[in-house]
């Protein structure tokens, strides 16, 4: 299925490196749990870092709305742009011009929408907490009806969205550049989870559940 | 050295994350190399993954124009955020509230100032070459006039900004929560560099030079 373009989403840079492939998109939050979220305040960008889930449907991704004030959320600018990315490599290239990353990045716009019903809250809270990690949600304790109130869930479609992604070699080798007696190539970089650290405060003979020994498969 | 407070960088939420330090704010962009870019177009943000380098005094960031049309960093609402964040590791409390994320970030504001003079511009193009990777400028071939003038590179202040660390285990053990048989801490996390690959279209016998054999200090 093919993302649809707006105005907002059309690639007008780096054109090749833009996908409209919807799987393409998916993947990309699927792995993701950090987001660039932008919000406008006063007319000023403010780009705040905060974790985000996606429902398995794929249609929405749920973040804390205490990321950003009730005020910047609300009036007349109310889109935001939430942005996500994993960086693969860097492009060694044979000059300083043609250097570049390897990377894939999605980007949602739309206007987030606070979700306000106990249930559907509860509901996003698990998928947020799932996304990130599998059985903790069932496995610690669950909010209370005092935590939930205090909780501000916002929700923010996926269907208007920009994907791209760079892949592969540096292109210069087919170019004068090729005849250089340059090294070129890729360095590539990935997230790597290290052992689980207990918390010095943890009662005496409490194991590592079994959901947590798996390594996570976000970035 | 601390860092000027404004408006816009006053820790509101979260304040005991906030940090004024300015080796902070240094560690943070000496380490990393992208960024998200907000920019606003129309009143609405627009977050873009970026590169950039940091100037060895600490005192200006670079990164290329080219990020964002011409037009979004023209007209009245030029000013800009830059995130730099540095996710640390998962923090496994013993309730779904108390879950959170360890990690460093910096935000700066400020109107980005275009580098026209050449010999700058150069200057700035090595900055962010020797962030990312350390000998390369002089070891691959540097831009030419023609290139030089198809770059646009942008020039950031670091004065405006504000820093937000999360460390540690999670902070529930001495509340209610603490008697619960419930595992918690932290799952580090943070990027691996992989072996080189070298481009497939590489001339024979083109050894990878010394510079590219140490680990990015970056990540």
């Amino acid at each position: 299925m093919d993302i649809v373009e707006t105005e907002r989403t059309r690639h007008r840079r780096l054109r090749e490196q833009g996908s409209h492939d919807r799987e393409d998109l998916l993947a990309i939050l699927r792995q993701g749990f950090v987001a660039h979220l932008g919000v406008t305040v006063d007319g000023v960008p403010m780009v705040l870092p905060t974790v985000f889930g996606l429902d398995p449907a794929g249609d929405v991704v749920y973040f804390h709305g205490s990321v950003a004030s009730r005020s910047m959320l609300a009036g007349p600018e109310t889109t935001v742009c939430l942005t996500v990315t994993h960086v693969d490599g860097l492009v060694l290239a044979r000059s300083v011009f043609e250097h570049g990353v390897n990377y894939r990045s999605a980007m949602l716009y739309g206007v987030p929408r606070p979700v306000t019903d106990d249930a559907e809250k509860l509901a996003g809270l698990r998928v947020l907490t799932e996304h990130i990690t599998p059985g903790q949600w069932d496995y610690v304790r669950q909010p209370s009806r005092k935590e939930l109130a205090a909780t501000a869930l916002l929700a923010l479609s996926t269907v208007e969205a920009s994907v791209k992604i760079r892949t592969g070699p540096p292109t210069d080798a087919d170019g004068p550049d090729g005849d250089l007696r340059v090294w070129a190539g890729v360095r590539p970089v990935a997230p790597a989870w290290g052992p689980l650290v207990a918390d010095p405060e943890l009662g005496a003979g409490i194991a590592v559940p079994d959901h947590l020994r798996a390594e996570p498969h976000i970035r």
